[in-house]
């Protein structure tokens, strides 16, 4: 089998905070004795690789980097004390890509919580490359019949609006606001919902958004851009005028954050994934303390979480529309990106 | 029976808004088939009743208005609906008067967010008199063998930081940072906490209050005043220096809501109570997503906090300091109240 | 309005325990100030009602009874005190007529637990009348766009499945496995199981069964008749071979209660909803707790649970198959269901 | 260091099912890449290692066998990819020795279920040597502060009552009762639920048993032998008569696995938590389902209760009594517990 894996291999590789990305050969490594090398063949492009470029995150990124989280592959090779994944068998390298397993937080299954986490494509190289190490009891598994391609955004975006669902803590039946229910996140978000059955306010802008919105399932759609009144609009759309029990922060703005806890159902709760960078969340104590909200910050999912979210995926409810691209011209994806350009998910193909 | 109750009472009333309270004589009210007369005996004052007669917050306030919501007296009369409370009962009038007990709040035992609840003190007449209506699904039952002037004060400010400590999720051996721990209502959450077996970081100031939070059995106390780094210094406090699992914000100011979010532990929870008028939750949306950190305000108790609340009290693992004045005298403890003299809580009694 | 409502009425009538029901004229009853007056259109019969009528569950019935506990009709009277519901409104009387709203279990929204709860067609006159009488509180609120007829059977085999999925804590995702899923119960927990996100592994026998079971949407049958081992079976129809999460017992057999804890998952839960008279719960000690199992007891449900049964209702996503039937010919369902002869639900047109 | 650590060592051991037990050297091992070496110095004797002698469970044992898992030591060598423990902490080598941490059960904390768990004393050598081998990740950590030989019987009987606590749900304030509390389980139940802040019922038989539950702060002493109705006198023991709201079953003997779903309140939980040979749990399907009892097995602990259950033990509020023996004379300690004569727990100290 080893003979099969070369000595070296294209990547992408952030020489400087800043950029740009830089296509060239390096060695491929080899795994410790809980890791796996996983030969990637497909990468989603997140968001998130275009903060660890740019460093305007308050955390600071390994350098040279290898960017990439969304990394779908074929597990090539494995250290001695893995047992539990076969050479050959689908492996997924998501933004946690190992920790301690032992702390306080590894305990409770918050191991995205771990302060010895080890970031993919942040602060260890990810998947913009051929051939990636990750922690074996961490790389998702991913069922043969499932296409590589096509789950690889899922193993971030997916897994996020997944997790954030489940910690807003709406029961099938309720009804949740999306906030950016037409971007990327936000599309992925609906088909979660819907798949736990969930009712969707979806909020966004723009008729084309609309009608994907509607598509997919939402029961009203509200444009914010249109809407002379977004908390009455929202409110307006629960069968009985109370707000929606939760709602879901995908959009990357700030705004959003200050209305939610103002249209939310009493005893609602907020849920805070997108990220934009320097927001505050804010909202008035008199009013969130007599409405009895809960504002509640939502992060990557555990390994239970992304093992829950990729059965949904194979069982066909999920379906995430994205554009393939060569490894080669990932610069191009995050030049579209810089400028808002992006429609859809990017996924990077790594044998071009 | 009905001849013991007399036509007029002393009562405490308030003409317009900003006072003075006027003490004088006004007529006994009859209960509605689902109400029941309460002889008050003795009423606490609470901040909320400062807050009726200024009319600063944003919900008006009948007028002319009895205050009080902390009253704990004897059943004297009750409608023909009234089974499950006779007269002779001792009963508390609490800031909840009623509710409708049918709308989807009532159904899942959250009376407090009713849209029709009655307010003891602010929508309906208060226990600043000698004789009050409240819905006799409403009020406290009060165990015989508890004193009526020492309870009263548990009425309201007692279920608020039990509820708040209920609401936090904290559990039994974990650790509950305490904001404004020296104070009334930090008194009182300090020492359900430990009934509640929780561990304590009592945050207040002055070597007086330290004193005070000790002898309650708190595991360490920070000045806030004194100290040169507030988070560090709470985080230090806790085992494993990675901060308390919850913080109970009972201050009376607006800073302290923006520091908890940062001390608090990774997927810890930051309970809002204490309502300083016009003031802000903040919080960075970057760390809160990262710590997965909750901030969640909590209101009132519903009736069954109210009655653990009260078998806490009745078991004798909560004393709650006060002095007796008589009710002819409330506009001394609210003038003492609004030039912030008050160290402890003062009960009326209605006889004097 | 009053004119409208007859003094009499027809109704049918158990006079004495054993049976037969005897069709007759009774007098139209007034609605306390806490009560509605419902004209009943359709109501459901359900197996509660034989036991009713032959006395073999440990708790008597009132004498003479008129039974009934799926009713769906309009409000034509109300007393005093009743607010939140109108003459006109649609209403269903359900199985738990009234309840004090005052208890520990009331306090909490467990009202079908509270020791006074008046129970329809058991303890109180039901809905095999023209004219019923329930608690406002308590009687359920009908949508109008959601037909009487159909929805009769919901007031209590529906909302009492949706309980029990609720109850069993299952997960959108999670498998549950229901037994007896070709029967009236199981095909509602088929149905709201769907609705919630669940997977579902049906458990009966019959070709029959299978294919509508398959068409309900299960994702396995398990025919309990022909299967080697069941056990080996029901846990081989699980993704990963480990068992399903839930198991929801509407089965009427005894031997189903004590397969259950061993096919369940390890941490699953086994929720007992049927009633076979005389039945015992069954389950070795060391298995089940080497296995974390949870065997729940789960009744009907509160007016939370009523709520939001109806709403999935209303939504279109749950379909009831119904037979109507004269009010006159009652008797003859009983006599069906005597002999196991019904196959889906009758209701009852009080109109005939 | 290595040099310190012998070739050989003591230990007992059972080279066949039945016993009995062998004082004599076997070979120290060398800990595998993930484990560490344990200096075992004290071990508590448990009636698990009973059955594993006899072999009466059926779970087999390995064989050749070195019993024992409440062993309290210090960490003399570890592994090459062990990093959170170091050599000289003290540690704790309990029932689970390792597990996978990938399986599902591992994913979502329940360590226990793991289907490759490794047990100590039982499938992989025990405690009842003098180094012991144990997986790091699963060792517990025990503070420098803690004596070894009080803390070993904690490391199971205590982890065990505190989990059986946990998984009850019943709240501080609420009433638990725990049957068998006179023994070794019982006694550190009591003190575990006082220090959770709940109100406890004892449940046992005679006089000194009697007078050590009333110290250790029950609010009553249910005598079940000389009880005319155990099941109404639990219940008046209870502030409303309704019933404690959690039973935890820790005596072995099956009677009372099926008094307790009689006199639990309703909606309230069975914990099972002894494994009397061959019992089995059995309950009224109809009296269960209307009263909405929760019956629930539980097994040890995972490594998050451990952490806790030790907390709380170095906090001072857990005192369990035991005597030391020597580990030679560990077959004195079987034949006691054979013949029921061991009042307290047995602790052995390795180097005798």
């Amino acid at each position: 089998m080893a003979q099969d894996i070369p000595k070296e291999q294209w990547a992408q590789v952030i020489e400087k905070t800043g950029g740009p990305v830089e296509y060239k050969k390096i060695p491929v490594q080899q795994p410790g004795p809980d890791e796996v090398l996983v030969n990637i063949k497909y990468s989603g492009v997140c968001h998130t690789d275009l903060h660890a470029v740019n460093g305007d995150w308050p955390l600071p990124t390994k350098l040279p980097l290898v960017g990439g989280h969304e990394g779908a592959g074929v597990v090539v090779a494995k250290g001695n004390l893995v047992e539990d994944i076969q050479i050959g068998d689908h492996a997924g390298v998501k933004w946690i890509n190992g920790t301690c397993l032992q702390c306080d937080f590894c305990q409770q299954s918050d191991e995205p919580l771990c302060p010895k986490a080890l970031l993919s494509g942040y602060t260890v190289d990810g998947s913009f490359q051929q051939y990636c190490i990750a922690k074996a009891a961490h790389v998702a598994r991913i069922p043969k019949d499932v296409p590589l391609d096509a789950v690889s955004p899922v193993l971030c975006a997916g897994i996020t609006v997944y997790k954030g669902l489940k910690e807003s803590g709406a029961r099938p039946g309720q009804t949740v606001a999306i906030v950016g229910a037409g971007g990327g996140l936000g599309s992925l978000a609906q088909q979660y919902a819907k798949a736990m059955g969930l009712q969707i306010i979806a909020i966004d802008t723009g008729d084309e958004k609309k009608k994907m919105c509607e598509e997919l399932g939402s029961r009203a759609f509200v444009d914010f851009a249109k809407s002379q009144n977004v908390v009455k609009d929202v409110q307006a759309a629960t069968e009985d005028g109370l707000g929606p029990h939760a709602v879901i922060l995908v959009a990357v703005a700030e705004k959003p954050f200050q209305q939610a806890a103002e249209y939310v159902r009493p005893r609602g709760t907020v849920i805070c994934i997108g990220l934009p960078a320097g927001a505050k969340l804010s909202a008035p104590v008199f009013e969130s303390v007599i409405k009895m909200v809960c504002i509640r910050g939502s992060y990557v999912g555990n390994r239970k979480d992304t093992a829950e979210a990729l059965e949904f995926f194979r069982r066909g409810v999920i379906k995430s529309p994205f554009k393939v691209i060569g490894l080669s011209e990932l610069q191009k994806v995050y030049d579209m990106m810089h400028q808002g350009q992006i429609a859809g998910r990017y996924v990077v193909d790594t044998s071009k």
